[in-house]
C-alpha cells in the first residue's frame, strides 16, 4: 500500500512556486516523505508512478457544496429512499474533477452522514464529505425558504416528512426564541454529528430577496459560541451588508457568498474585518463572459445585485481576506435543465462560465478569479489550504507535505501557467490511492441521459392549442386567459 | 331645421359608383329629396352648406363596439355612479370619428339604455346606440368569462353589485337549463328593452380558449326564435367552427367576428351556409402590417389561430357572404395602455394598426380589408348598408336616399380612390345636423390623460429592489421566491 | 378443469327467483349446464364444491371503474414504470369484492391493456378488464381537466410525457376540429385496440362545474358512428341536461353517471329517450346516510346539485330505462385519504357510506339503489346482465346460463333478502376456477400502509408557527399574508 | 373665549384619586386654574358649565391609530383625491370617542399632515393628531407587507403611485444599507414634518409572521439617534423577543404592541428593561371574552401566539414599565366588515371585544387591561400621562394643570369605580372648547352605510352555481376545480 510518484513538477501550496525533481512518498494513505528520488527510503513493494511533465497539486478542495441540490418535489418523490444514492453520484462526479474534500453546506444530515462515512470507511468511492446538515434559521424545502408551492400540492405526508428530514429541529422557528433557547437546540443538533455548523445571518431571499436578518448579533453570538465549544466552525449565510458585519463579527470562520450582498457594496471597514477576525471568505464568482450573458436576461435591479457582487470580489481580494473557492455545487437534473426558463439564470450559463455545475464549477472559479486580478499561487490556495485552514482540518488536508493525507491531483498542464490548465486533471489519487476515474459514477442517476420523447408527446405538444390565447376581446387584457 | 347639401359627390352607397351634380336636402331630420339643386324646391330658411370637392357618404355604422369595455376593477370602482358619462364619452367619440349609428354588443343595460335614450332624445350628442346588454350565457366582469382573479380580492359587496348589473339574470346559469327554461329567462330580459340578443354559441375563451360550446343546438334555435318573436334581430358570440355552423343554423342573422375560429379554418360547406342563410358576417381583420408586428410577440399556437382568421376573412369575402364591418371597438384607461404588457398583444398595436380602439379601429378595418381585395363599393357597403340590412334598420339607415334619416359623413378625399380615404373626415351629420366634432367628446374621461408621475414614484421605482432575485442559490430556481 | 357447484340456490339472472336443488357444471371455464345433479353428466375428474346454504350469482360487475385513479403528480413520480402494477393491484382488488368483469373507462391505454392482456391469458389474477383508454375530448392528468397547478410545478418533460400518455392524440384539440376530422382521429385512436369508446358531451367540470357542451351534437354522432363502425360501444361523460339529452340522441349505448346534471332534474321526455333509444342509465347514488353525512361539509350550490342527482336517480328508476352499476371505482392512495380537506367531499365518506371505493363501493351502490325502490331482481340485473347487455358482451358474461362464462359469486347470505347481503361473499368462481381471494392483492402498493411519522416529523409540526397569522394588524386582513 | 368648569369630581391625573369641590377655570385654550371656585379669579364674560356629579378626567389619547387603514385597493382607488377627508372623519370619530389627542403611527404622511394642520389651525373639528408617515422600513399598501396581491390586478401606473406616496423612499430598500446611509434617508425624511420617528425592529408579518428582523442593533441605534437629534422620539414595531429587546437597548422612547412576541413569551430580563431604559410598553390586550371567542376559529399555533401576548401583557403590568393605551385604531369599510372571512379574526369581533375599532376601542383596552390587574389610577394614566410622557408633549398634555392645554372628557359615572365607565361620556373639551359630538363625523364615508343590494343581485347570487364542485370524479380532489 505505498506509492512513489516521480518525474513531475510539485506544486505543494507551501513554497512559492512548483519545484522539480522531487518524488512524494505516499505510504497507508498519507505522504510520508517528499524529497530527491534518491534521497528516499521506498519500502518494498512500492509502486512506482512516473509523471514526468506532469504537475502535482494538493487535492482540490471545495467550500460550498450541496451534494443533494435538487430538491424539487418531482426528483424528492421520484428517489425517496434513494437519497443516498443521489449524494453518492454527486461525491464521485466531485471526486473525478479532481475535488478529494468537499464540505456540504445543506443537506439532508443523516443520509449525507450515512455516505460520508461509507466514504470515510472506503465502501464506496467519492469525494471526502465533510457537512452541516441544515443552515440553522431556514425551512425546509418545501417552504417559504424554497418552494412554497407544494405544500397543497404534495401530500401533506410527503411534504411534512421531507421537510422535517431537512429542517431537524433547528429551523424557522428558532427565529422566535431567545439566545440561550436557540443555543440549546444547537447543541442539541451538535450532538448528531455533524462537521461544523452553518447558520442563517441573512433570510434565505424568498422574503426580501435576502435583505433580513435571521438572527440577532445576541443570537449569532450564541451559535458560534456553541459550534466553538463542540470543537467545530461556524460559518454563516449571508446577504446584506449588515448581515455580513454581523456574521464577521460573531466570530464565524469563513462566511459564504460573502461578496453577495444585494445592491450595495460592502463598506471598506467591514472587507477589513475580515483579515482582522481572520474569516475565511469565500467568494462566488462570475466570469466576465458569464455576465455577459446573464446580463441580457435579467432585471435592472437583479443586474444591480450582480454588479455589486463583482465589486465585493475584487475589493474582497485586494482587502487581505484569505478567499475561499466554493461555488454552491450540485447536479441539477436533467429535466430541470432543459426547463426553458432556466435559460436566463445562472443556472442555465452554458458550461464552460456555470459556476455552480458541481463536475466544472470549480474549474470556472478558477478562471473567474484570475480574471479578477488573483495571482496563481492565491488561487491554489483558495482551493486548497486556505479551504482547509478555515474549516480547520489543515493538519490533514491543504497542501502537499510529509505527515498529511495523500490527496493529489496530477495535471497534465502547469496551473501556475493559467487558471484554465486546472481543466487538464490526468489522475486523482486519494487517500493514497489512485482513483479510477473512468468508473465514476458508478451509477449514473441525475447525470443519466433523459429518456426520449413518446411519439405521441410530439404529437400532443403540436395539438396543444388550448391554451391560447383568444383573439377578439379587448377587455380580456388582464392575463386571467 | 333644414339643410342643403350642394357641390359634392354624393357616394349614395346604392348607385354603383359616386354622382357629381346632386344636392341632398333635409329637412326635420330626414333627407327628403336628392336631385340636381335646380330639381328641387327648397323651403325658406334652408341653410346651404358648399361641400365643393367633397364626398358625402352614408353616415358609417359599427356592427359591435363596447362603449364600456373597461372592465377592470381600478375603473369601475373609479367610475361607480358614473358609468353612463364613459358611455356617453365613448358615443361621441364615435360620432367623432364618423360613426353615426353604433352597435353595443356587450355591457351593462341600464347604463347604456339611459345613455341611448338622451342621445336619441338629443339631450346628449353622440353617436347613435343600439344595445343588447349581456351576452346571454355569459358571466360578469370579475368571473372566469373576464377576470377572475378579482373575487376575494375586490368586496363581495361590490364584485357581486357589479356581476349582478352586467349579467341580469341571464349568465352562466342558463347553460344548465333545458331550452325551455332558457327561452323563458330570455323573454323576460327582452322585455327590459333591449335592441337586440346576443348569445354565447362558444365560450368567451377563459377555459378552452374559446372552443368549449355553451348552448345546444336546440337551445340555440330557441334563443333565436325568442329574439325574432319579440321582433329583434339575434347574433352569436362564436369561436369555433362548429360554434359557428351552429349559430349560422339556428337562425342567428349575424354572427360576430365570424373569421375567429380557433386554429381551424372555416370549410366550404359553412362558408357558403351565410349567404344561403342570409346570415351577416362581421370580420375581425388585422392589417398586413399588424400581423407582423403581433406575430413578433405572440406564442405559435395563437399565431395558428390568428393565421387561420386571416384565411377565413378572405374567404367569406369571396364565399358571397354579406361582409359587416365591426371591431370590439371601446376606449381602454390610458393606465392599461401604458401597462407593459399591453405591448405584445392585439390591444397594444400602434395606432395606425389598432384594430379594436374606438376612434380609429374602423378605419384600421377598411384599410386592413381593402389588403384582402374588398372592391371600394364593397367596403362601403360593408361599413353602412350591410349592417343596417343586418340589424333590420335599413329602413332608416345606411344609404342616402329620401326618406332615411339623415346621416352623412363628409370627406375631403373620395373613399372609392382608397380605404385610407375614409380618414379624411371633413364633417359629420347626424339626424340632419352638423356634429360640432371640436368639442367632442364634451368631457374626457378616459380619453384624458394621466398625472403626471409623483417625484416619490420615480424614486421610489428605483429603490425598488426588494423584488429582484438573489444570486446565489441553486436549489431556488422554480421560480416560487 | 371442470368443477360440479351444488347445494345451493342459484340466481341465475334469468329466472324471476333463486332456485333450489340445481348444480352447475363448468367446464373449461364455461358453464356447461345448470340442472338438477341427477340430470347432468359430470366429467371424470371434476371437483365437486358443496354450497349448501349458499348462494350463487353472476360475477358481478362494474360499469365505471378507473382502475388507475390516483393521477396527483406525487403518485404518478413515485410509481412511474410501474402503473401496470398499480392496475393489476386494483383488478385484484376489484376481483377479491366479487367483481369479474370491470370496464375501466378512463386512464393510460398502454398499461391498461398490457395488464388486461395478462389477466385475459392467464398470467395474472384479476378482474377481467375492458378498457376505454383516454375520454376522447379530454386533456391530460396535469391539465384544466383534472389538476391545472402542476405545469410549472412539475418539470415540462414529465408533465408532457404524462399528458400526451393519457391522451393519445384525442384530447381537447378536438373540440376545434370539424366533425369528419374528429371521426379521423378517434377511427385512429380505436385502431389502438381498446374495447370501447367514451367521449365527452359535457366538459369535465373545471371550467364551468361541467356545464360547458364539449363537442356539437353532429359531432357526437360522428363519434358513435365511428365506435359503431368499428364494432364497438360508444358511451359518453354526461354533466348537465342538454349534454345528456345529446348523448342518447347521438346513438350511445350507455351513459355514464346519467342521474348528475347539475342544478337541474332531467326532464321528462329525456327520461323517456333511454328506453326509447335503448341507452343504459348509469347511477352514482349515495345512500340516505351518506347524503346526511356530505351535506355537512358542502356548500349551497353543491347540495342543489347533489340533491338533484338523487331526484335525477329515484326517477330514472321509474322510467323503465336499464339501470347500470358503476361508482367510479379507484384506489385513492393512502396519504390522499388522510388529508384533511378529503373529510368534507364525496371522496372522504366513511366506508360503508363510500361510492366510489374500488373494494367496496359496489356494495354501497346496492344498498343506496335498494334505498331509492328497486327491486333485489332489479338490483342484481343492475350489477349484472344490464352492463353485459350495455356492452353487448352479453353472449359471454351477465348471468348464470349454459355457454357463458363460469363468472359466479360465492354469498353466505340471500341478495334478495337484502342488499346488504352482497358483501356475504363467500367465493368468488371466475372462468371456471376459484379465486384465492386471500392472495389479493399480491402485491400491496396503494392499499399499504403509510410509514409511520419521524420523530422529527412531530417536532417539527409542533415548532411550526411561520405560517401563523400576526395578530396586530388591522391592515392586514385581506388574505395575503 | 374663558369657561369654567364646576361641580365635577375632578381626576386630574396627578393626585392619587378623584377630588370634590373644585373649579377648573380655562381661557384662551389652556387651563388658568384648577382651585375652589371661591378661591378662583374668574374674568368676565365666562361661560360656566356646571358638571355636578360628573368625573373630569384629561382627555383620552391614544398611542397608535391608524387614521387611514383600509388600504384595500377599492378604497383607495374610490377616494383617491379624498384621503384627507376619509382622515378628518376618522379623527372626528376618535375626538367624538373622547380621545383628544391620537397619535397615528402609519399612514400616508402628506394627507396626515394636512389634516393634522387644518385641526390644530382650528378649520377642521377632530381630535388632535401627530403623525410618523410612513414606517421606516415597510413597503407600500400594494407590497409583500400588505397585501402583495394587487400588482398586476391594479394598474403599475396606480400601485406606483400608492406605494411611492405611502413610502416615501424610507421602505424596504433601507434593509440593503449601511447603517450611515440608512440614517442619511432618515435625517431626509424627517425634515418633511412628522411629528416622531417609527422604524420596523421586526417585518410586518407577511414573511415569517414577524419572526425576521428588519435593522441590525447598529442600525437602530443610528434612526434613533437622528431622531433625538432631530428633537423628536423614537419608537419601533416589534413582534419577536429578540426584536423586542433591540428596539428598547436602540434607545427607543416607546415600543409598539410591546406583549406580541410571537409564540414566546418576553423572558425577565427584558421585562426589566423598560423601567430601565424608560421606555413606554403599549400594550394590545384582548378581554377575556375576546379571547374565547377568537379562540374558536383560529389555529392553534395563531393561538399559542395570543395566548403569549396575554401572559406578556399581565408580565409587563407587574414589571413596573410605564404602560400606554394603544389599538391600531382605524375605521375598517363597511364592504369589509361584512366579508364572512372577517368573522374569525380578531377584525371580526363583536363591537364590544373589538379592540381595533377606532370608535371603541379604547374602551375595551380599559377594560381588558382592568381584568389583567391594573389599578383604576394606572389605567387613566396609561390613557393619558403615560403617553405624553412617552411622547414628549406632557408639558402641554395629559393631566389636569395649570398651564396644560384645556383637553377635558366629562364623564357621567366615575372612571375610578370601573372600567366600563370610560365610556359614560358626557362631554368632550378639547382646546377649551366643548366639541358638539352630535355633528361628528361632518360628513360620513367609511362610517356610513352600504347600499342595499339591487333585485339582480340576490337573483345572481342564487343563480351561480357554476363555482360548485361537480360530484362525480374521484380524481378531482385536490383543490383545483
Amino acid at each position: 500500500m505505498s506509492l512513489l510518484l516521480t518525474g513531475a513538477t510539485v506544486i505543494d501550496g507551501v513554497a512559492d512556486k512548483g519545484i522539480d525533481g522531487r518524488a512524494i512518498l505516499i505510504e497507508n494513505g498519507r505522504i510520508t516523505a517528499i524529497d530527491r528520488p534518491d534521497a528516499l527510503t521506498v519500502p518494498a513493494g512500492t509502486e512506482t508512478l512516473d509523471y514526468s511533465g506532469k504537475f502535482l497539486i494538493p487535492g482540490l478542495m471545495n467550500a460550498n457544496v450541496h451534494l443533494l441540490v435538487n430538491v424539487m418535489l418531482e426528483t424528492l418523490v421520484r428517489y425517496e429512499g434513494r437519497y443516498e444514492d443521489l449524494i453518492a453520484e454527486a461525491a464521485q462526479v466531485a471526486l473525478k474533477g479532481g475535488m478529494t474534500t468537499v464540505f456540504d453546506t445543506w443537506g439532508p444530515r443523516r443520509a449525507l452522514m450515512a455516505v460520508r462515512d461509507r466514504i470515510d470507511r472506503g465502501e464506496t468511492p467519492g469525494s471526502r464529505i465533510r457537512c452541516a446538515g441544515n443552515i440553522v434559521g431556514f425551512d425546509g424545502p418545501f417552504s417559504d425558504d424554497f418552494d412554497k408551492r407544494i405544500p397543497g400540492v404534495g401530500s401533506s405526508h410527503f411534504v411534512d416528512r421531507i421537510n422535517a428530514t431537512w429542517v431537524e429541529n433547528v429551523g424557522r422557528h428558532l427565529m422566535w426564541l431567545t439566545p440561550d433557547e436557540v443555543g440549546k437546540e444547537v447543541r442539541a443538533y451538535l450532538e448528531r454529528g455533524v462537521d461544523f455548523v452553518k447558520y442563517a445571518s441573512n433570510e434565505h431571499g424568498g422574503a426580501s430577496a435576502g435583505a433580513f436578518i435571521a438572527f440577532s448579533e445576541r443570537t449569532q453570538r450564541v451559535i458560534v459560541e456553541e459550534a466553538h465549544r463542540a470543537g467545530l466552525t461556524a460559518q454563516a449565510h449571508t446577504s446584506s451588508v449588515e448581515g455580513l458585519r454581523m456574521a464577521i463579527e460573531a466570530g464565524c470562520d469563513l462566511v459564504q457568498h460573502a461578496n453577495t450582498t444585494g445592491p450595495t457594496e460592502i463598506p471598506r471597514e467591514t472587507l477589513e474585518l475580515f483579515a482582522e477576525k481572520n474569516c475565511g471568505a469565500v467568494i462566488f464568482p462570475l466570469t466576465d463572459n458569464g455576465f455577459k450573458i446573464l446580463k441580457e436576461s435579467i432585471s435592472d435591479p437583479e443586474w444591480t445585485i450582480w454588479k455589486a457582487s463583482d465589486v465585493n470580489a475584487r475589493n474582497l481580494v485586494d482587502s487581505g481576506a484569505s478567499i475561499l473557492l466554493a461555488n454552491d455545487g450540485g447536479i441539477l437534473a436533467p429535466e430541470v435543465m432543459s426547463e426553458p426558463m432556466v435559460k436566463g439564470t445562472w443556472n442555465g450559463l452554458p458550461e464552460e462560465e456555470g459556476l455552480n455545475r458541481l463536475a466544472t464549477g470549480h474549474f470556472v472559479w478558477l478562471r473567474a478569479m484570475e480574471e479578477k486580478g488573483m495571482s496563481p499561487m492565491a488561487l491554489l490556495h483558495a482551493a486548497t489550504r486556505n479551504i482547509a485552514r478555515a474549516y480547520h482540518v489543515d493538519d490533514d488536508l491543504g497542501t502537499l507535505e510529509a505527515g498529511k493525507i495523500a490527496d493529489v491531483v496530477v495535471l497534465d498542464q502547469d496551473p501556475l501557467k493559467g487558471a484554465k490548465n486546472y481543466q487538464s486533471v490526468h489522475a486523482v489519487i486519494k487517500d493514497g490511492a489512485v482513483v479510477d476515474r473512468d468508473a465514476l459514477p458508478e451509477q449514473p442517476l441525475l447525470t443519466a441521459d433523459l429518456p426520449p420523447a413518446l411519439e405521441e408527446e410530439t404529437h400532443y405538444k403540436r395539438a396543444l392549442h388550448h391554451g391560447a390565447r383568444l383573439p377578439g376581446c379587448p377587455s380580456c387584457l388582464n392575463g386571467s386567459h
